[in-house]
């Protein structure tokens, strides 16, 4: 399939920053051919009109709990532990794996909606979110949640998930997983690294949990006399690529260690907020030249799969909590959303830019939205005042996968039957 | 006109708090007849299909200054001072009525976009807001922003503009006024209580700014002994119905003073963290009985004017500063938006709510966008997963205003074409 995007206003990376400008793209099967430079005899099968539109990178959301979103809004405004024990749990122990291929669909179709063409999950269900998003047409990086000991029964067992789900989809180009231990309170040091061993082998990034909550901090420098990031520092889980979630209650000590060039930390900001967790020393992270990037996480901790408010929040909370109306910046956040979730993936010279090269993931939106007007700073809008809803069509590897907000592969009628069967 | 919306699900005020239930809704001219109850013999002349649909009061923004829409994204991740003196101030300077009225037109459109069907704002240019809230059929209370001394020739004048005003727009149902002292530091105390005394002849509210800054609340200090919640209430200002933006930086003494019957608070979450003044302390603020609204504050400073940005906002950052999942809830959030505004602006008895003998002010959602499922607890959807896109229909006063998201009144490409012109 051959696309032309005829002269959308483009969001280019520009050194540290990004630049705005019109150009024609050329899209030939999944990559991007060009961006502004004529290309002779290109016969487009689609071509799209720019005309008061922008492209944008696909948004990458790096870390999520897809299959959760039905789960939305099933306990909100009561503390982690209602939250997790009362209301979270009992829902998980009796999904089958149908809700999960269910909740992963929905949490897609909102991801899409809002300009996300990749995503970072960790589910238990495997086969289930995976399929969801190939059927959909997404990019995905799945990791099956890992915990317990090792040469324990359900330990082990979740590993020969892991392993087995690598293995059934190791040839599908959306796709590229990860090794997921939980976390230090759910897995013993023995178990992540054997996770981390096995990581290695298949080259894949570890995912993880990481310091979200003080009591998770207290109780691991009460069991192990040190921090959870110092304490997966002291098994070598970050010297090979890992993407840790969370860093909410990091001092500077963990700070130093994060800024290690194998690791990425995503931040959740409505999430670390919604569970009363507060806010990760960002601005710190990034002056240390810690390579963050930003998540939802799941939809029952948000309440929302929708990065330009994830975006919208990381900029302005910490402007809030530092006093500090410089830190934190639109640039910031959207190196975030793209290059910086590109190289925590392994893919930094293939994902995360609209570039020569690069595979075709594109978010298209409408310029003329009132929030959107004037452009007097295109970059800005995308973080200040944008909510996502600007975003009309959606590239993922070359194909059209959303167009004026109407999906070409997922039957909205039928998840919404099959959701509403399932409400409470 | 008579409107008949035919089983949509209803939020209604129930007690403290809110019930969704689906309902019949009849609308006669300006208002609600009937929720729920059949009314015999009624002919509707526009019946709009309640399926999948949620109807809720629509939504007051109370502090805004509306002409500033066209500033919108001119400087982000700057300092207050070079954000108002270097970038703001300057082309407020240049600033034509055409310029008020098409900034206020554009903001128009992004609040009805986002469901809010009434704003109380603070402004410049006196014809300008007003005229294009009822060019384009919204709600408005409306003050002529007022600085200087009483007997100085600019105070005086301000004063005579914001009277002018109001004779002229008297007649206008859609309009209702406010006096608006700008703040502390840019009135002399004898200028306010002028400005108080015309408020209470006229029997309206005042609007006026109040610690909005650590800045401003030293200098208060340092030039008259007190805070400038203080120093306001030393002058008198509280004692008569009163809406005062920000509250950023206050202390207990202060919220003691906030607490009484006739001052309302707005807060403006994100226009206080995008300038670094940090987080109000509203969860102390409504355990002492405050009547707390929300605003989106100018589009310069914000930069949206989104309502359910601000409520999403409202709810997560007070979780995240005090630690506690449990401050600031979804119900909280939608009061501030709804009856507390109605409140605000003395009038409880016929807005801010759905029932019989109310406005008929309503927005009209999708509960088939994908952030809206499943519908397991409606509310909290409304601040922590809605983004405002969901909101289809607009009624004010009666008569649609926005029709599936077509302004009925406005002309957007007029808009649309006249911002362009003017982008720098």
């Amino acid at each position: 399939m051959k696309i032309k995007i005829e002269s959308p206003q483009v969001l280019l990376s520009e050194g540290e920053g990004f630049a705005v400008r019109p150009a024609d793209i050329y899209i030939e099967e999944d990559k991007i051919i060009s961006v502004g430079e004529k290309v002779t005899d290109f016969v487009p099968d689609r071509t799209i009109d720019g005309t008061d539109k922008l492209v944008i990178p696909g948004l990458i959301n790096m870390h999520t709990h897809n299959y959760m979103t039905v789960f939305r809004n099933l306990a909100d405004d009561v503390s982690f532990n209602e939250w997790l024990f009362e209301r979270v749990m009992p829902r998980e122990d009796k999904m089958t794996p149908e809700d999960a291929y269910l909740g992963a669909t929905l949490g897609i179709m909102e991801m899409l909606r809002s300009g996300t063409t990749c995503f970072n999950d960790m589910q238990m269900h495997i086969h289930q979110t995976t399929k969801a998003a190939v059927d959909a047409g997404i990019r995905a990086s799945i990791g099956r949640g890992l915990s317990g000991d090792a040469d324990e029964e359900g330990g082990e067992m979740r590993i020969r998930q892991a392993l087995e789900e690598m293995e059934a989809w190791k040839d599908e180009p959306l796709l590229t997983f990860t090794m997921a231990p939980h976390a230090p309170y759910t897995c013993t040091g023995k178990y992540m690294q054997k996770a981390a061993a096995i990581a290695r082998e298949k080259n894949v990034p570890l995912h993880i949990h990481l310091s979200e909550s003080t009591f998770e901090v207290e109780n691991m420098k009460k069991e192990q006399g040190m921090s959870p990031i110092a304490y997966a520092d002291s098994l070598g889980l970050l010297d090979q690529p890992v993407i840790i979630a969370h860093c909410v209650k990091v001092d500077d000590e963990d700070i130093r260690l994060l800024a290690k060039p194998t690791v990425s930390v995503v931040t959740n900001p409505a999430s670390n907020m919604k569970l009363g967790n507060g806010f990760a020393p960002i601005p710190k992270m990034l002056e240390a030249g810690v390579n963050v990037c930003i998540g939802t996480d799941g939809a029952a901790s948000n309440n929302a799969l929708n990065l330009f408010r994830e975006m919208g929040l990381v900029t302005l909370i910490h402007k809030g909590a530092m006093g500090d109306a410089e830190s934190v910046s639109a640039v910031q956040a959207l190196k975030m959303a793209t290059e910086n979730a590109a190289k925590a993936l392994g893919r930094a010279d293939s994902l995360g830019r609209i570039a020569k090269g690069y595979q075709a993931d594109l978010a298209i939106l409408d310029l003329n939205a009132p929030q959107m007007m004037p452009r007097n700073n295109i970059v800005s809008s995308l973080t200040y005042s944008a909510n996502g809803s600007e975003v009309e069509t959606v590239i993922v590897r070359g194909e059209i996968v959303m167009e004026n907000r109407r999906f070409t592969r997922i039957d909205e009628e039928w998840v919404r039957s099959e959701v509403r069967r399932r409400e409470v």
